[in-house]
């Protein structure tokens, strides 16, 4: 009841004092999503094809082993098979193409990811690896031929990246519709800037991207109806930068120091939280907003990828 | 001199007056761009390269024969083999993927387009039709590989669409550098708006693409200092909407009603040329902007795609 309450005082002006924005919540939209593919495996099982999901490790990061182990959490809790392949940083290029080549042949995997970066003392051609992946098996939708579909419009026959596919999904939770509405995406990573302004792009809004070489980032900000920021830079949009009751999605995760935690650090987003919470209409958090949305995506893409194998089977014994 | 002039008095106020746009010949740009390519394959010829180009048409649509002799006369001009292979209109989608296949072998044909739209009374996927032309030989730059690789910034390991890279190389001849500009494209075509986009974005402007759903184009269009239409309607942009001394490329092809004219009819782009010519800085005209400078990027990519061949014959014999 709160939640409605906020959602509608947002809305606009509310007793003459503009209210402050509605949290859009990862942590619960994910849970929900999560909930929704647990059931869609179990019935994917009751026909006898088990989702599979490799995630392929080379090296041993730190940072690489927290982000599997969630995503291995997240499999196991939806009911996916999860398996993760961690290859020695000793691995060369030759030997890293073979055993993509293998997984994409073994028909009990259904998604394969690598995680990237890749920690290996060889010199490794990512762009290579990434686009070794099957694009039937491209549950990260990074490979050149998924990334060529989106960038062309074609949603329904490639697997969307999973962080703005997440996104978008944050999005529609706001029911503010995407079609017609100026979007402003900051950033133009292959991960995340680049096919967010695909997948914005085709469900109809008018795109601009900013990125590093953009001159005026505060007077493109001011325009937007619907921002996501993924700079990689600490709260640098601030909130007087907004147009007010604008939809933020905030993909920043950036560790800055605070000697008030035990760890002497906390993680905050690419936009500046306090300001802009007191104007936007809506707003993720850092974190619990688009982190756990990226995990769920992944998910949700694996599903999809054991679905047309059971369509493309079912199909041929017709 | 005269070019220079009004050149020079294109970038601002002279003499308390503005002056009129400076006109970007496609015409001339293409040839130059033409006599610089026939230098390039003399010296592929010593070196026993004859650059090949393949164009397959499928049945006999008048306007499509027009394209494609226009091709094979600039071929002939820089002195690529082109040939000209046409399917009757009944062919199936399986023996044009048959076709495609093989001539994805011949060393001969360095390049293979297949000319749109296909006149076929068979149901054909265009998707699959496009997908099918070798990467390697895709010189008209539609495959998803090259889409990938382009909307993902890999500038050089792709072939660019013709149309758009056209563009570019007249943007190129203004001298307004495009990094840190704001760049307004109007369509999301795949052939023309969607990887004009991604080559302005990666040159570093930053970019708004504006599309049939956008609410406020003349908005839009007045911020841009780069702005490119390929929107397909008759001079739906206005002198008005611009913003003075912007750079206007009009990659629009559409014939209206004249009756001054022996035809009945005349050829107008997207921009309507009279009143944006008081208002820009630069102006492509229709016909012999945009036009003349897609074939001739055609050859170019031929002839590229030749001298990777060349590159690779050379590296295995070292």
């Amino acid at each position: 009841m709160l939640t409605l309450l906020r959602h509608l005082t947002s809305l606009g002006h509310y007793g003459g004092r503009r209210s402050v924005a509605t949290v859009i919540s990862g942590n619960q939209t994910s849970k929900m999503l999560r909930e929704r593919l647990k059931k869609e495996v179990d019935h994917l099982r009751t026909a006898k094809v088990v989702p599979g999901l490799l995630v392929l490790q080379v090296g041993n990061r730190e940072d690489s082993n927290l982000y599997i182990s969630s995503k291995l959490k997240a499999a196991a809790e939806v009911g996916i098979e999860a398996s993760h392949v961690r290859l020695p940083n000793t691995v060369t290029q030759e030997e890293l193409l073979r055993t993509i080549a293998s997984v994409n042949e073994d028909p009990s995997v259904h998604g394969l990811i690598v995680q990237l970066p890749l920690d290996c003392i060889h010199r490794v051609d990512v762009e290579k690896i990434t686009d070794a992946v099957s694009p039937l098996k491209d549950v990260d939708g990074l490979s050149c031929v998924n990334a060529g579909k989106l960038s062309r419009g074609e949603l329904n026959n490639c697997f969307l990246p999973c962080t703005p596919n997440g996104c978008m999904e944050l999005i529609r939770q706001t029911g503010v519709s995407v079609a017609g509405k100026h979007a402003v995406v900051i950033g133009r990573s292959k991960i995340v800037g680049a096919p967010m302004h695909d997948l914005l792009l085709w469900n109809h809004a008018t795109v601009t991207t900013c990125h590093s070489k953009t001159s005026d980032i505060p007077r493109q900000v001011a325009t937007a109806d619907i921002l996501v920021v993924g700079a990689g830079r600490a709260e640098m949009v601030r909130g007087d930068w907004l147009k007010e009751g604008c939809v933020v999605i905030d993909c920043g995760i950036n560790y800055i120091t605070d000697k008030s935690k035990p760890s002497g650090k906390r993680v905050v987003g690419d936009v500046h939280y306090a300001s802009a919470y007191q104007r936007a209409g809506f707003i993720t958090p850092v974190p619990g907003g688009v982190g756990p949305m990226t995990v769920a995506m992944l998910m949700q893409n694996t599903v999809l990828s054991a679905r047309r194998v059971l369509a493309d089977v079912s199909g041929a014994s017709l």
